[in-house]
């Protein structure tokens, strides 16, 4: 334990020598290294299959669910996907140097400010190997050092993906040092990683609800948190009901195993009615069991079809993960917002509505990174909003909201060209 | 103690009840509140100085000592600056509502970011009292509740300028909650405070280096640090002298008590010779103390009327907050930048230069909130740097760097305005 503890520290190190240099490495070798590492995920194919295939039959052996196994698996089509993403993060505009709010002050001082990398970066991620190429291709184009701590279930593979990183990146010329893994999965590793704060500017956890909650409180650097997405959908009186089946069957089943997929359905009582029989059949033929409060149980319950449960307290502020939902009736908007105020985790909120000043109340009195009116919050995500890719999905509120791109990775510096001016 | 921490919570629940209001208060009302804040600071006058006459004895007879005294006071003329001051930050945009990077999306969905406040900041400082006046009325224009803490040295001016600040808000319409006071100044209620994060969004301390220090390493929230500030000039091989002497001098001595000073002189060698007795003789005048290295001691030793002391390990990365500086002979650029690197603070440096390649290389290399070329660290202030005010200047890269004015105070929420849209 003692010298995987050395070793760490010294990979740290190496980490925050090689950032310093980053911090000012041309566009040009880092897109050249973005390139060499799309170029190998699909040249070294077999290498990293053969990997994940040590990984998938050691997960299916201990009795890992589908869902996860579908995670963990890699194969031709999903390299030669991620390859692409590759390709689509290269073509991004680099972040770094972006000169800004530039402007001559009475006195003659020019200043303004002038984008610039984080530092060292450091990932602990769970099962889905692409999150290698992900946080590592975005660091990379952002100038940031990257230090991957992979998920245990996925070591062959994420250690496959990560040589074939370094490999790359030094190819084009990027500092040694730039990439760094842990392959020990020793959880006592990751306990001595939260605790360096002179090297590590900025910690990004992936994973389920306790991983986050537990390096949230832990580390003593900053953390960016969030994928946690205890979301809503709030069914307004005026809405379209066509529409209103669609986004919330879309928000629900397009995929319910992600932090953007609905948790909650709240519906106005005065189009309940209406429009909760259209959805649950929908949702029924999807497989969707609703927990359901009193009213809305008491509208659905003569449908044998339906996959009904009465809802408890602990519905509320849920996050499934699954093809579940809850599902509330309210009195009005005020008590929607309330609910969402209560329960929701500041990740996606929708208003389905076509009144105006609905509209505008739940843009404005929702408090969440992402509020959307008459669209599915399965939206929420780096490459739907069009920032090329995301390494998470932020619900703090200091740095960075939302989607986190390339720009998210970077802090600035005022830079202030003087010509001997002193203060009076 | 414990009824003391029960009123802490509730003043800590009103602050988040007003947050969810002050969101969308209208830019009038609040500049209504700062007008009032204004107004009443010219109009209670006697009353604010009788509470500062009290502060102020007590201070002296418990034997705080002048530059302390100093900051505690507050007079006719202060009084008057700090209305101006208020008006100023009435006058600056209401960063709130502001509505940036929006575009439409092929499948037709708008999306875009819109600035909103914080919610509750907590400010915990030491003596000035000013810094109530400040910290509230940034908060109030930024739409933020803020719970404040003062020293105890200023416990009495504080208490009356809290009062003074909630009086004219209520006045002018702003939520009743939005400002509130903690005027029991037992250490027990900060570490309790420290607790409060689903309360707190942020918190800001603003004092001395272990104020700071054990508010970063206790609080539960986020923190933005900063008032630390090592600064390093460096006195590049072709600089010119006249303007060296200026900036080193102004940077010194203009006010040698605050973060953005300078505490360490790096000089080159092949310009030591001509540039530092003229240097020294400037600071004697004004009374600063060089704590030098061989080099520097040996090129100055020779004149009586300097102040000099024989540098040891501890001078170098230290900020001395009074007229001494530390002072080294480079022998190069590099040597500058890595002493910079090892040493600084990351707030505030220097480079006095006549080479384009070495202004750019500093500007490029050195990693802190501010770089200057040819100008005095003096500058780095909100108010110097257009912002109107500053809460405080972070040396973070999180979130802000440097300055901290009205925008600093805010974070944004996606919005999206759809017609239907769902993933496909």
């Amino acid at each position: 334990m003692k010298s995987s503890i050395e070793e760490l520290e010294a990979k740290g190190r190496a980490a925050k020598a090689a950032s310093r240099k980053l911090a000012y490495l041309s566009t040009e070798v880092k897109n050249k290294a973005l390139h060499n590492i799309a170029a190998d995920l699909l040249a070294r194919k077999d290498e990293i299959l053969t990997a994940n295939e040590i990984d998938y039959r050691e997960a299916q052996a201990s009795g890992m669910n589908e869902a996860m196994l579908d995670r963990l698996l890699l194969n031709s089509e999903r390299l030669e996907a991620m390859s692409k993403d590759v390709l689509a993060v290269a073509a991004l505009p680099d972040p770094v140097g972006e000169v800004f709010d530039m402007r001559t002050l009475p006195n003659g001082l020019l200043l303004g400010k002038k984008r610039v990398p984080l530092g060292v970066i450091g990932a602990i991620y769970e099962s889905r190997p692409n999150v290698t190429i992900d946080i590592s291709v975005l660091c990379l184009k952002s100038g940031n050092a990257v230090i991957l701590r992979g998920g245990r279930e996925a070591v062959h593979s994420s250690s496959a993906l990560a040589g074939l990183v370094q490999e790359a990146a030094k190819r084009a010329g990027v500092p040694e040092g730039t990439v760094q893994v842990i392959e020990n999965t020793d959880r006592a590793l990751v306990n001595h990683l939260l605790k360096m704060n002179s090297v590590i500017d900025l910690l990004i956890p992936r994973g389920g609800a306790e991983l986050i909650k537990f390096i949230s409180e832990n580390a003593s650097m900053p953390v960016l948190t969030g994928g946690i997405g205890v979301c809503h959908t709030y069914i307004d009186k005026t809405a379209d009901v066509a529409r209103a089946v669609a986004i919330a069957f879309n928000a629900k089943v397009q995929r319910p195993t992600v932090c953007n997929a609905l948790d909650t359905l709240l519906v106005h009582a005065d189009i309940a009615r209406s429009y909760l029989p259209l959805l649950a059949a929908a949702w029924a033929r999807a497989g969707v069991e609703m927990h359901c409060d009193e009213r809305a149980l008491s509208i659905l319950k003569s449908s044998p079809s339906f996959r009904l449960v009465p809802a408890t307290d602990e519905d509320w502020g849920k996050e499934f993960l699954s093809l579940v939902a809850g599902v509330k009736v309210v009195d009005s908007l005020d008590e929607a917002l309330e609910h969402i105020e209560r329960h929701g985790s500041g990740h996606s909120e929708a208003i389905v509505t076509e009144d105006y000043t609905a509209a505008t109340r739940f843009l404005n009195e929702v408090d969440a990174a992402c509020v959307y009116v008459n669209a599915s919050t399965r939206f929420t995500d780096g490459g739907q909003f069009g920032l090329g890719a995301e390494v998470g999905i932020s619900t703090q509120k200091m740095h960075a909201r939302g989607p986190l791109g390339l720009k998210e990775l970077t802090s600035y510096k005022w830079i202030i060209f003087g010509n001997g001016q002193i203060r009076p």
